[in-house]
């Protein structure tokens, strides 16, 4: 290597220093720009967050004006802090996470003191020198068996942070070292300005904008069901329509046909975690609006294990239509017609239930379409039976056979779903908007008394009148429990834990 | 109603209020009973819990000993609270949890004082009557824009807490009211106690029994992939033999064919989120072990996304085992042979690329496995254009279509984990246990040489020796991008984000 080569290396080198760093100016300004488009589409995505960081801003400086002008409260003194401090760690996004922390923290600080002062009126017994062991042996057991509880996956989602706060104010009292009169005084400061710092975040998180995690809860899953439905009532036209116009079909690995259907579905898989979370908090608050007190949370955590256990199917079906197998036409075209009205019936009597859902009214307007999907199901089960194919390519019968047998599990998770939304619709108390008792005169309405498992044939839907075949396929579904295919969906979260 | 009725009434009331009371220290000693064998039940299952519990209360009242034994360090007064405080918001189950949190605090806090002397500073330059509205407005100011970047997903996954730290101590520093002066002291004291009782957590949780998040991590992914392949393994077994046994077989609803099946897999449909949390802990972590400093942890990720997507095939392969449609016998025999060996392949490569992940060795053992599982794929598509079936009852067909086209779904899903596990082996720097190159003279180590996208045909596998089909076959999957298939998967925590 020769010296021309390097100071040709060291001109290249410096050359480009100088473009990276001419360049500076221009990239820190579209880095500016880019995280000020990314702020402004999260304000709009949920506008919410903004008036929440506000309303944080708010409670803070009310609180920290009445520590800063002393003379107002001078009785509290330096523990004056402990309000500000509530303020910050207590308020959260949701009316019900901020009442959880506040009685959380509240209780736990209450209880915690008491036991501090206990402890340390206990280890005054033991004389000077036996003092701080005994204080340590304590702090010691009391803090391991509250850090174990909170394993507990009952206490970790409803009392976590109260847990916390009974080991913080526990320790502190009892090593504080003041004498017991002394305590008595330093808690009741204390208790009470974590009080006015919890008051201040309930109040102003009640009253201004409220954001209540049960309202959330109801939002979320009713518009989980209607992403469902809007892939279900696509998927039909596009998966049969676009294999007639272009012969090769969805198939085709551009995801030609794919590309119309709604994916919004996919949100949908990971939902577990925050309806648990929403619905733990929904418990927390008081009645508002439309949901009284003791309104039934837990039975949307129930929906919504359905509505994922429907989006796993649909993953499914996804899969087929990408598969890159030549489907028969042939053997399409026979099940087209009861796999396209499975899935569009499926796809209404989901919008059905949504939008009763979100308007809280009798779910019965889904029943008929409910019942269409079964007798298409019923349907496509006699047009299997009665098909014949001569040469049979089996090959390219199983990608479409596969589509007919998942929009089957896919009709029964659909049932369920309905049956669980009318089971809510009568714990929730839904306002009616059909006559509940039948008429002999109008034969036309048995089709929408479908409550409590109540199931009648419909011969009038059922194009093919074997209305006693109908009768057992919805007893065999209706047998099945909603939990029986999902045994770990309600593991994390019990029941009468929410 | 009449008196005597009524009495009789009361007299029941009774005797069943005194029934309960009698069962009241029963009913008690069965809630211990049961109370107790929780606890026993949860240390077993996990007994670092209860490690981690004993640790807390080490770390606890290690620091309360140091605050009450006043004359170690008089200098530092009433700040030493802060120390207790530290250590049990701080000290977490993992690690990476704990160094994430000290690190997040100690550094808020160091900022946020500064800005917080600063502000106190700048608004004493507006007199004693503007200090308190200009310390109100900047209080406001920072506290809602801080709390609105804890909305942005990167902020939140990592940085979350230090957000809610840096709005604490910069309200109490700005609104304490102390001179400049006196607030530096009392910064100083603050954030050395802070130090103090987050380097206690430190120490203990790395060097007492460390809990490390990166290796639950590693474990969690790698028995994710052995779930599957034990359900995998047993699934070709159990769905084609006791059809062959029972005669009407695993579809009968008793669920007699699914109490072989392991369900464990159940587990990974919800994953998502703990594997998430477990990465972004195990970026904080220093290197230990097996895993250096900078380990590829969001690569598992990646894998993890993966095996989720199978798990949800799997989920509608379940769907079928339990359809009511009675499969066809005869189609079933024709199929059994090449979807008996796809699924026993597909779990044995499972296991193989399990095993290599846990002993950290190449995974070039699972390439034979992977090769025998896409030519049982190429086998079954033979079989189903070579058959033949006269009078095919089309219903009884779709059962066993669905499983097999399901079956080529999970087969090429295994495959695209192979190539992600061979990814993190060579980015994880895993040994290697084979021969990295090609002898000539050795034709049949070729099938151990899938890296980085380099497919060969392998003719000593694939017993119809149509290797150009298989090529084709190979190409179609491989282009198929892994997060093709999910495209949200990675919408809340980028991958430079964790």
């Amino acid at each position: 290597m020769d010296i021309g080569s390097t100071s040709q290396e060291k001109a290249r080198f410096f050359a480009g220093a100088w473009g990276r760093f001419k360049a500076l100016p221009g990239q820190l300004m579209a880095r500016i720009i880019s995280i000020a488009k990314s702020i402004k589409k999260l304000g709009q995505d949920d506008p919410r967050r903004l008036i929440h960081s506000f309303k944080v801003g708010l409670a803070l400086s009310l609180v920290s004006l009445l520590y800063y002008a002393r003379p107002l409260y001078d009785g509290f003194g330096v523990a004056g802090m402990w309000a500000v401090l509530t303020v910050v760690v207590v308020f959260e996004f949701t009316v019900g996470g901020t009442l959880s922390k506040c009685l959380n923290r509240g209780f736990a600080t209450f209880l915690a003191g008491g036991l501090g002062i206990g402890a340390d009126y206990f280890a005054s017994l033991f004389g000077k020198q036996g003092e701080p062991i005994v204080l340590g042996i304590l702090v010691f057991v009391l803090a391991a068996a509250a850090t174990f509880s909170r394993f507990f996956p009952r206490i970790k989602a409803r009392y976590d942070y109260g847990v916390l706060i009974f080991i913080l104010t526990f320790s502190l009292v009892a090593v504080s070292g003041y004498r017991v009169d002394e305590l008595v005084v330093l808690a009741h400061q204390r208790l009470s300005t974590i009080i006015m710092g919890g008051a201040t975040c309930m109040l102003i998180s009640i009253f201004i904008c409220p954001v209540w995690a049960g309202e959330d809860l109801h939002k979320a899953v009713a518009s989980n069901l209607e992403k469902l439905a809007t892939y279900l009532e696509g998927f039909g036209d596009v998966y049969f329509q676009s294999c007639k116009d272009e012969g090769s079909g969805v198939g085709s690995k551009d995801g030609n046909g794919k590309s119309f259907l709604h994916q919004g579905y996919k949100s949908i898989l990971n939902s577990k975690n925050s309806e648990e979370s929403l619905a733990n908090f929904a418990r927390w608050e008081p009645g508002h609006g439309r949901f009284p007190l003791r309104y039934p949370w837990k039975h949307y955590l129930k929906i919504g294990a359905l509505a994922r256990q429907c989006a796993y199917q649909i993953e499914a079906i996804n899969g087929c239509i990408n598969s890159d197998i030549q489907a028969s036409e042939e053997f399409k075209s026979k099940i087209e017609g009861p796999c396209s009205r499975m899935s569009s019936e499926c796809g209404k009597a989901l919008k059905a239930l949504a939008t009763s859902m979100k308007t809280m009214t009798d779910p019965s307007s889904a029943n008929p379409h409910v019942e269409n999907s079964k007798a298409a199901m019923k349907d496509l089960k006699f047009a299997l039976k009665a098909s014949s194919m001569e040469n049979a390519d089996f090959l390219a019968i199983v990608p479409v056979a596969t589509v007919g047998s998942v929009l089957v599990e896919i009709t029964k998770c659909i049932q369920k779903i309905s049956e669980a939304v009318h089971e809510l619709s009568q714990r929730a108390h839904f306002s009616k908007t059909v006559e509940p008792t039948v008429s002999p005169e109008k034969p036309q309405q048995q089709q929408q008394l479908l409550h409590r498992g109540i199931v009648r044939p419909v011969p009038d839907t059922s194009d093919d009148g074997n209305s006693d075949d109908v009768v057992i396929t919805i007893e065999e579904i209706t047998t099945d429990s909603p939990e029986k295919g999902r045994p770990d969906q309600h593991r994390v979260l019990k029941p009468g834990q929410v």
